[in-house]
């Protein structure tokens, strides 16, 4: 089955990110405003176990991070997906990279690139549109991550949350 | 804002359960299938931290259970839901009382009947046709639930998993 690890932030800002998802986002209804930390991967149920001790071993070892977000861009011309760009920060790419370096169920593609999703399964055209709309949003905002969760994907195309693992604790 | 507390099962369960869900349950794109253990209540967010204190406490007071599932059943003529019931067991009793007595956020307005909807929100017609097609389902299923979930609501409607508590540990 498929599992991902991904940060879920404040009720807030997932509301906020939200408003634009509903109209912009082509898996609105797949998955609540997060951000990813590990993409996809595949792997047998059975080593679920194995999968959740790792994951709590790196939980421990990384702390509560705030986060800062302060526009909106793209990751155009690779892809028509729109999103609020997180700042990076050691503690993020810290934890990303723990899950990313091939110890664990492979590398990232993609360099990475923290962010919260706001529009994509658009047309070319459509996205420029968009973009163009998006681009002028002011945002401002900052806020703790004291968790990240284990996602697992149903046959429907839904993500459920399957555990999740604060950030200094355990 | 609002806040319920849930076990989910495994993901065999869940997708044979959202086969029906898909056609029959109003509710199918705001939350995967699940056992409500205690259901929505109003509480501010700076409130989080003392309910997922509370829920650790209950998690490692109570033991993984298995849960069996013989049949097709409803809550008719009190409302149209029409769900697998999920047999009662001291265990998922237990859970249910230590979040619905009274100490926490109120008591629960019905008895316990623990149970996977899988269809709710049609007419009384479509609903005697859908329980006549359902009740003749032909389950038999037994699993083991190792955790409870703390979920809030998002503007949207869907919920959210917030945290996981592993029952027995902690």
């Amino acid at each position: 089955m498929k599992f991902g690890v991904a940060m879920f932030p404040s009720k807030e800002l997932q509301d906020k990110v939200n408003q634009y998802r509903k109209r912009y986002d082509a898996h609105y209804a797949l998955i609540p405003p997060h951000i990813t930390i590990k993409d996809r991967f595949e792997a047998d149920e059975s080593e679920k176990d194995e999968i959740a001790k790792y994951l709590k071993e790196v939980a421990k070892k990384h702390q509560p991070t705030e986060i800062e977000i302060k526009k909106v861009s793209s990751f155009s011309p690779n892809s028509l997906v729109i999103y609020f760009k997180v700042e990076k920060n050691e503690e993020l790419q810290s934890l990303h990279d723990a899950l990313n370096s091939g110890d664990f169920y492979g590398e990232n593609k993609h360099p990475f690139v923290p962010h919260l999703t706001i529009a994509q399964g658009q047309t070319t055209q459509e996205y420029e549109d968009i973009f163009g709309h998006l681009s002028m949003i002011g945002i401002q905002h900052k806020e703790t991550l004291d968790r990240i969760s284990l996602l697992y994907q149903l046959e429907n195309g839904v993500w459920q949350v399957y555990e999740t693992y604060r950030l200094g604790e355990g």
